[in-house]
């Protein structure tokens, strides 16, 4: 089959085995897979990835209880074994696999291997192209799983990119105040044509004024930013990481007694709920659709300028 | 009356006005204070505090409505007046003055003028050491008003100065297994003597076990100490300020999912409580006490080597 491997040549697309499910594995065949920042970063060198890349994606079950249906697949492949598991906390499983990020071969490919458990069924009414969404949703629909969020509440999310879009428009189904606060004209105004505030960072004044900041910058400068903008005993959500070291002061937090929330993937079922329903658009975020023998110059679009969503087609 | 001073002389003890009580404000004849880090730090140049210094103390109220009788005092003095005020959250008004820190004369002085409902009666068992330590322990006291600890949760303290005592001590309270790590073998010792585990930092092997850490390590390697020894899931309460910038990589809090809680000032009535019922220990952390003409003499003995506590008395 054809992938997308990141290997000692670098990004290429290369001819691979069908991989072979281990146990409580299905063979997925992959329809569509999403680019996202972070196969950008693992091409940068990000957790020393090897093999072939992508982790969105939604595709048909080639075996197992789900045959022959339309499924997405969450990302951590956990042991199921251990006090994590067990609890709950699958998806900090000390001995997971990450689809196309860590240790387990991805979805940019003709198929792809995933844990019977991991994959659910994609409602009819949802397309394809609206499917491929479902894990960077799911990542959104974590934060309102972690933080309480209220209508009183005034929310800020900053950044305008995919991330920052997807986030406003789960958060603002709570009903808070929301703005989103971002760099681009064009994303921003994407944004607001949901009905969703938004201003430039650079015109934006409310210092001390959010009850929670979602960061979605990507960027070291985000954390900063958002303390400034965050009143006392507010909440800062991380929802980016940021590979290297970053400097930073350390005292805000403490003398506004910040509460500081990592946040990483997520629940799929309200994700897969909101697309079916309509109650959160996907699709004015794509912006093409390659096939996957050119997903090469995929990966050089989206790292040379700025870009919305790439799907991949196989 | 005398005064400890920071001023354009750099930090000396100076004959002062005693000091006119403002509106709702009560004169507070001091009988003894106590020497914090936060002074050190103001001493360095911190906040840019110009005044009279000092901000644990007890006293005896001269006017007001606790006239005659044995007072300590919260430090923050609030407007009253503003949405933070009547929503609970004085200590974070953001017109406040804070006793010997911010635009406020503080209490290493013969007078201290502090806002009557600041003051709180000390219990006849409390002896004038002990109730100094009121403020300090109400920091303390302030991680279990924030942070939910359970008995099941393996907690750990870094750092075994004070505040990292005194921060054992009340989360010990909870019945959690907790362990206090730190550099120094006999403040370890004095700690281990309350019944509380203790570990030197560089022979603890506690990497990712902790449901809580706890930094009162007052460094900027904390921080990153911490987010080793945390659970994926897990609270980090930063404890103490660090002045100016730490460079540190804030990946792990996404990756992990952590939680970071900035604490400072706490509730006086618990640990006025804990100090007349003797359920936490304060004495043995008195090192000495220097008569108020000499405070400069106890500023250089903090500054210069590992102290535990030094109470100034007028």
């Amino acid at each position: 089959m054809r992938a997308v491997v990141l290997d000692e040549h670098g990004l290429n697309v290369a001819d691979r085995p069908i991989p072979t499910p281990g146990p409580g594995e299905v063979l997925v065949r992959v329809l569509k897979a999403g680019l996202c920042e972070t196969d950008l970063q693992l091409v940068r060198g990000y957790m020393g990835f090897r093999g072939v890349l992508g982790h969105e994606f939604v595709g048909i079950a080639e075996t197992g209880p789900l045959s022959g249906q339309r499924v997405v697949g969450e990302i951590n492949c956990a042991c199921d074994q251990c006090d994590y598991c067990w609890t709950g906390l699958r998806t900090h499983c000390p001995h997971r696999t990450v689809l196309g990020i860590l240790n387990h071969d991805g979805a940019f490919a003709d198929f792809v291997a995933v844990p019977a458990r991991n994959l659910h069924r994609v409602p009819d009414e949802v397309t394809d192209e609206q499917a491929v969404f479902t894990e960077p949703l799911a990542a959104a629909f974590q934060i309102p799983a972690q933080v309480e969020l209220k209508p009183t509440q005034r929310v800020i999310v900053l950044g305008d990119g995919r991330l920052g879009n997807l986030c406003a428009q789960v958060i603002a189904q709570s009903g808070c105040r929301l703005t989103v606060v971002g760099k681009h004209a064009t994303k921003l105004e994407r944004i607001a044509r949901l009905g969703i505030e938004t201003a430039q960072v650079g015109e934006f004044d409310g210092t001390r004024q959010a009850d929670v900041v979602v960061d979605c910058t990507g960027s070291a400068s985000g954390v900063e930013t958002a303390l400034r903008l965050l009143k006392p005993r507010g909440t800062l959500v991380l929802k980016t990481t940021v590979a290297g070291t970053q400097t930073l002061s350390l005292a805000p937090i403490v003398i506004d007694e910040i509460t500081v929330v990592g946040s990483r993937c997520g629940p799929f079922e309200p994700a897969l709920t909101a697309l079916r329903d309509g109650t959160i658009q996907v699709e004015p975020l794509i912006e093409a659709t390659y096939p996957l023998a050119n997903a090469v110059a995929a990966f050089e679009r989206a790292t040379s300028q700025p870009t919305l969503k790439l799907l991949l087609e196989p």
